[in-house]
């Protein structure tokens, strides 16, 4: 099943379903008016989403119309949280031997996770407006999972059955904030705006075996302004987004609509490339002794997508890094 | 004014207008259905939210009953985000001078804040339901506002215009974890389960001139299992609440109903105890070479207030903790 939001008067949007082949969509409002509604009643709404899929995939919806992902908001514009992982442990690898960052405690045994903004993610197509270049504008193309309600000290055995839906993100971050917030050790914060979500939020049924062992085992391919970046794959994660569950449930409940996400897809190997520029910068220092790629200027653009069966799984990711307003002008 | 949040079925609870001396509310629901309601449309909603206040307390609100903050959830259940300052230096300098962490760079200049989860606030009475007193259990006395929508980039001169309400909160804190997750970079996350707010959000003239400087100079009396345990003063934070505005909406704008933590209150000099029990523990190790505080047990309880012309301004924060069923039983 596909699900996605089109935007609304209200924050929360319209919840529609979308057909396998991203083409047609129609209107699930009947049965939940927003997909964090759905979610909070997963079991009551997911038989009547899945049957009102099966006749728009059919033909036979009655009031469907053609998807626009550019009419579409993240799945859930607002979600409860947003648990970011940092779970392909490769990618953190590189960043310590390119920058001599002092290494992690525990990294191979103890997820790496921040607690990001969740108010205001925004849709596959929209603008990512930002105040300054020399903030160091790069993008993170992950994979995340939506959960139900998540008990307090679910194990990670138990962990794969909360998950709901499968989701394509890019995290949006700053890193000219980076080094100083995880020295602050308060960790990531003027580093990270709103991140972004590919349209289309999928049932893991809907990627068959590229859905397991609590990974995504799709390639995500990136691109920027026009050209190839990386296709790195989401089997290479450390850890899996059930260990990744269990991690951020020890201490509390997860609300439903929590959105975990797996951190940077990043593959070992020269072949793959890198799904965010800080990592190919590192890499560059690495093989070169500098790095030669510079971070996005306004007006860049950032395309990412992952398929199966050579179809668009989430849609596509596909933004421009467009300036803010002066502050003067809108306080 | 005073308003708070019932609990109810839907998870954003039922809004209701208290009485100045919180003896008596009366639903709100004809104006927003909820607070989070309330604040995204506060211009239209507020007026006549004060109407409903004023007939209130002259005894004139129809369908008015005596409030009980035994069945208030937190103001706001989920709210958009919650971004914690740290912003009483005194506090991370005790830390430092006790424990020998690392001097944090810039603290003096740059505000302190962790993002926090905001999907499962607790009320006033909620208990905190912990797995372990082996985690370092642990309250944080603080204060708090709430904005309205706050656009990327306001400087702190215009931020105090987005202060809608204030709040008073006990952040709590599994000190375990913390100096492993500062130490990773990534930040807090298992050692900040779920945060508790006092019933009552309160629009700033609520404590006339004791709201002025973008700080709440009151008390914040903190009893540990009835014994006294600190009453530092919201006076001395180093950075005010529009300097941690600024700080939050430097690359992204903050919906409406953003809170914004000071971080425990405290106090240089040694006349008003703490509103946590580490900050004590720093202190008995810097005065006596060893810590003799121990973190709290499973059956503790913690109540805060703070009083303004000697009224309760927020009602009291009044938990006990509670250890959770074995993950066994809960998966």
């Amino acid at each position: 099943m596909k699900l996605a939001t089109l935007k609304a008067e209200h924050k929360d949007g319209i919840l529609v379903v979308v057909s396998r082949d991203l083409r047609r969509a129609v209107k699930a409002t009947s049965i939940a008016p927003n997909l964090l509604a759905a979610l909070e009643c997963w079991t009551q709404c997911e038989p009547a989403l899945a049957a009102l899929y099966a006749d728009l995939n059919a033909g036979e919806a009655v009031g469907a119309f053609d998807f626009d992902p550019g009419l579409a908001a993240a799945p859930l514009p607002r979600a409860p949280q947003w648990c970011d992982g940092s779970a392909f442990l490769n990618h953190g690898n590189l960043m310590q031997q390119a920058f001599g960052t002092p290494p992690i405690p525990d990294m191979e045994t103890i997820p790496l996770m921040y607690q990001g903004a969740s108010d205001d993610m925004l849709g596959p197509t929209d603008d990512v407006v930002l105040p300054s270049e020399a903030h160091g504008i790069d993008f993170e193309g992950e994979f995340g999972v939506i959960v139900d309600d998540v008990p307090l000290g679910c194990p990670a055995e138990l962990a794969l059955r909360h998950v709901k839906l499968l989701v394509q993100i890019n995290d949006v971050s700053l890193r000219a904030f980076g080094p100083r917030e995880m020295k602050a050790g308060f960790g990531f914060f003027q580093a990270k705006p709103s991140s972004s979500f590919a349209a289309v939020a999928v049932t893991p049924d809907e990627i068959g075996e590229a859905w397991r062992e609590g990974r995504i085992h799709l390639d995500l391919a990136v691109e920027l302004n026009g050209e190839w970046f990386g296709n790195p794959n989401g089997a290479e994660m450390n850890f899996g987004f059930h260990q990744l569950i269990a991690h951020a449930a020890a201490t509390r409940r997860l609300s439903a609509g929590t959105i975990l996400g797996s951190g940077t897809v990043s593959n070992a190997g020269d072949q793959r490339g890198s799904a965010c520029i800080a990592e190919r910068r590192a890499i560059e220092v690495i093989e070169k002794g500098a790095s030669s790629t510079s971070f996005m200027k306004f007006g860049d653009r950032i395309r990412m997508e992952a398929r199966w069966q050579d179809r668009r799984v989430f849609g596509e990711i596909n933004q421009r890094i467009v300036q803010a307003f002066p502050p003067a002008m809108v306080g």
